[in-house]
């Protein structure tokens, strides 16, 4: 309808060659002479040669005697040789000048004796034993640093050795970034309702850095061709390399395509990438332009696999390959056939081997890229990828780190947070906790299937009314255990007031309700509670409405989106809404019991025993920890024994 | 005699570990409040809170029109709806908020009709369909970044949009370096013979922002017990940790001891480590504090493999380990069986595989740093490793780096530098030449082990007077090829105005003569020429004195070390000496002929042939250059055949 501009899907490998060979010869980079004290991680443009030797003299290479070989000749056990002061020796210390008259040194160790100016010695001295000759590390004259060369720490200290001042090296490579968008203010500026908060400059800023490029960041402007077309010739003018971030598809206030077509040339314009298919490649005077997709997770794929291999193109690095291992798929992808696709998962290491979790996520959000581990490409010709597939995936974390990550899959609560943060203090850094959230049920199946090494779930079993045993007896075969962690109490979660004077269940019928997903304990909770008090879920407006955790089903009650949920204590307390209990449930972590001996479970029993711990959780009301870390073993055959 | 202190033996990772027990509860980290758009890089010390929901209100994930679900339900393609602007529907753009009446999206490509002030609908709108809700990407209050998060550009983004200021981080990690030594001058000061120019602090300076500590970099002090306690009480004042350069042994002027000792702890004096050994570990008011021994490479040894491991804990970060592969030794390494060897090698990637040559040269020589491509550990119980077995290298250098390296190994001309520095430059940096002088003939059995791309030689046969062909055809046996170079003049090097009057090999009896390495072209050719006038080594004064290149042969006589050399006319040319020319010689560069078809050898080729090249080394003076890149192959039955 308001399209008018065509969308090309080229292959990413396809279209980077293709643009790489438009570029190829466009520019030689400039170069500039800087003092060798600022030459660190820079690179060479030209060869370096030694002004001065090093040493500049010869010198010692011992503390000892510098003495004349011929003198010491006949020296041996049988024939002790008393050497003058002055006249035979001279004292030298490691490093200093031996006198022209001198030719070998004697080491402290190797002399017999020694009083006043004269020595003793019992063996003879090689000529010019223990002697550093000049020019036996540097000599003047000799190229020292070959040209496109990175200077590293060694390199600076052999330049000062060999009095080098200043070095030529290739110019930082400078990126224009330019945010584009009526809607974008900066982060200073107070956020009114259809405003956005411009940050995407701000991780481009860190990825350019991160390629060794300089990062130059240009003013916010707004969606107006001439103004947008002013601030890319400035930047073209002044970087090597511009971004424009957002306006690169083919909306309405999309100017970036017809500004790089009229002042420059569009080599390509849409990727068969997702995200990140509406990007632009381009020049202006051989200059690289790229329009760069507005979602934060477009803009990442687009710079990590694009811009980052032309910017190192450029500047004559190498690109790293990234660092690949092989995990298993804990659900199954779907893709597309039009597109390679990007997925993020969530990675943790489980009876010793890899497992990826898929970020649901779309590519609007930024945390998906704070809490991704790593990244999975499903090829352009898949249409998706099997549950327990074995898969490629690129990591963008350390590998340590993730192999000293508690996975744990399952039900929200912001004590898993508590958790977290206390794992990871407690360990300095070392040991962390990734949750997903799925809902407990979901929760349970990743602990049968191996996918996590903890579970926390609050399952309402309706025909014995109690938690969580029941499902377990239920769905698992294995032995496992259980660790109680906090009996919490769930209600509905109603605005400041409670303008719609909900009591219970039955008031929910008629006013906006919003849900949590399927398979999370609280929506059985509410379905239990729904049946018993016979009312269908279709009376009940806005079931389908579903958030994944307390929070921000109680954010959006609080926002008026909807006028009530059911939740925890907590979260209604965080955000300042009324509350009406309905139940007590038991909030627990389910685990394969063979993990209680690990190295892992036994941070988290230490964190959740610390009084610390406790004293956070209490102050966010509705929680008892009565039970907190009691470990229920539940048996193959379904004994259960208590102990702690 | 002079020694005063006794030095342990500690093997490193015992001393690590003892070191680091001692270091344990001594101190816990700084932390501060910085704006975000400085946090990059660094660590929260504490988990960082959502202060704003992202998107913070409902906005539309597309191009489209904002709808009321409710008004779509009962459109399909038999009942095509009619919607009305302003009543029924608004136009949004992606990112655009919602209005409150509205509660879905219906996208672009999904609107039949568009004129005026109406659409025209064909299927139902699904409740919140399209719509990005409050919070799908961050919720307020939520834990955003835990304690512990080393900052990436994703997080910086998320922070901004957030609403996050300031951010709570670890201080930065000082380290304090103090260079200690009378015989030290600044870079700046003109050296006069005795002096040192003080380059070690700079080296640590770069290795300490590598280990990502902030480097503080203390003025020279000389060996003077009060300057130096006076300075270290004024860095472990300033910094998190000290590094005081020398005066770490026991010599006469070894401070480092006995002033930790008066206002700290030792720990450690001593490692079972070489290069490295005198190392001093202690703290003062439990701030670390190294003394670090003055050869760059056993400071940079200790740097390496104490400093670094202690810093990375301390700022509580991991210790990538080392990337390794394997290679196979070219050559026998002896090792003490007292310490622990560190051996720095040049690695080559020959016919598959990976072959490490010892780098020979000494402690002092921070330039074996700059060639380095990797280290060698032999363990302290290892008498030493023989050749041709697989060893571990820990890699100094991109591995990319290492396999795009065309390996010489044999007698030295400074025609490689060129050819290098034309290989880098015309690659820009892909490709380049590594070159390790160990003379002709080693060079041949280099070609002959492949351990070697190529091999410049220069042998001269005394039976046939002619030039390398003979030595091939008695030492090799597979089929291998010539790549002429160049022809060169060689003769006696001797001081300007030849104040000896030399004319002759003859007259090379009674003045002080200066060698080359045994094996070099030079040495034999010297050795045919003395023998046919009769002339025994032994009357030869200095026939003992190695030099392993012509630079540094032609800078000892410059610097009066020794009065005459054999040596090429190139290098005399350079530093300004006479030259009296003996014969001219064929240097050519031996290979496998298989080598020929390479990349490695067409990419050498084409340099040789470049007229650039020519150039260049023409300059030099006593080159010629009429059959440079002709190609002989000789045929195990060795028929020669000439091409190019």
């Amino acid at each position: 309808m308001y399209m008018n501009k065509y969308l090309s899907n080229v292959p990413l490998e396809e279209g980077l060659e293709k643009y790489l060979s438009v570029l190829k010869n466009s520019r030689v980079r400039d170069t500039e002479y800087i003092d060798i004290e600022e030459s660190l991680n820079r690179m060479s443009s030209d060869a370096v040669y030694a002004k001065l030797s090093s040493p500049f003299y010869n010198c010692s290479a011992m503390d000892g005697v510098a003495v004349k070989s011929k003198s010491t000749f006949f020296a041996n056990e049988q024939n002790i040789i008393t050497l003058i002061e002055g006249k035979d020796y001279v004292e030298v210390d490691t490093g200093d000048p031996i006198p022209k008259q001198f030719d070998a040194v004697i080491m402290i160790e190797d002399i017999l004796e020694k009083d006043n100016n004269k020595v003793k010695i019992y063996k003879p001295a090689i000529p010019w034993q223990h002697i550093r000759c000049l020019g036996e590390d540097i000599v003047e004259k000799e190229m020292l640093i070959p040209s496109f060369h990175n200077i590293k720490p060694q390199d600076v200290g052999a330049m000062i050795s060999a009095r080098i001042d200043k070095i030529q090296v290739f110019k930082e490579f400078k990126v224009g970034i330019i945010p584009t968008g009526t809607e974008l203010i900066d982060r200073y500026t107070d956020p009114k309702i259809g405003d956005i908060i411009e940050f995407n400059s701000r991780l481009f800023e860190g990825l350019i850095l991160d390629y060794e490029g300089k990062p130059i960041l240009y003013p916010i402007v707004e969606d107006n061709y001439e103004k947008i077309k002013h601030s890319v010739l400035q930047a073209i003018k002044e970087c090597d390399m511009v971004l424009v971030n957002a306006g690169s598809s083919q909306g309405r206030e999309d100017y970036t395509y017809d500004i790089i077509d009229e002042i420059g040339e569009v080599c390509i314009h849409g990727l068969a990438i997702k995200p990140g298919k509406p990007a632009i490649l381009g020049h202006i005077q051989g200059k690289p332009i790229i329009g760069i997709p507005g979602y934060p997770v477009s803009a990442w794929v687009v710079m990590e696999n694009m811009v980052k291999p032309i910017l190192r193109k450029l500047i004559y690095k190498d690109l790293e390959t990234a660092k690949i291992i092989h995990a298993a798929l804990s659900k199954r992808v779907m893709s597309s056939l039009k597109y390679e696709e990007f997925i993020r998962v969530k990675l943790g290491f489980i009876d010793n081997k890899y497992v990826a979790t898929p970020i649901k996520r779309g590519a609007g959000t930024i945390t998906s890229l704070v809490h991704a581990d790593g990244v999975i490409r499903v090829p352009q010709n898949i249409e998706g990828i099997e549950e327990g597939s074995l898969v490629n995936v690129e990591l963008l974390k350390d590998d340590n780190n993730i192999k000293n990550t508690i996975i744990s899959i399952g039900s929200h609560d912001i004590v898993m947070d508590i958790i977290n943060d206390e794992l990871i203090k407690s360990s300095l850094g070392k040991v962390s906790l990734s949750s997903t959230h799925v809902g407990s049920f979901q929760g349970m199946l990743a602990i049968k299937k191996h996918e996590s090494h903890i579970a926390p779930i609050h399952l309402f079993d309706t025909d014995t009314e109690s938690y969580n045993i029941p499902y377990i007896e239920k769905y698992i075969e294995e032995d496992v255990a259980i660790i109680k962690l906090v009996r919490r109490t769930q209600g509905l979660i109603v605005k400041k007031g409670n303008p719609f004077n909900i009591k219970s269940i039955k008031d929910l019928v008629n006013i906006r309700y919003i849900n949590r997903q399927k398979g999370s304990g609280t929506r059985i909770l509410l379905d239990y509670l729904l049946n018993k008090e016979g009312i269908k879920k279709s009376e009940i407006s806005g079931y389908e409405r579903e958030e994944s955790t307390h929070m921000s089903l109680a954010k959006a009650i609080q926002n008026g989106d909807a006028d009530c949920g059911m939740g925890v204590y907590s979260a209604a307390n965080i955000f300042g809404l009324d509350f009406i209990p309905i139940c007590d449930e038991e909030y627990d972590l389910l685990l394969n019991e063979n993990m209680l001996k690990t190295d892992y479970i036994k941070s988290l029993l230490d964190v959740i025993n610390k009084e610390i711990f406790k004293e956070k959780v209490i102050s966010l009301g509705g929680y008892n920890l009565d039970n907190t870390g009691k470990v229920i073993k539940l048996k193959r055959k379904v004994k259960v024994e208590y102990s702690n």
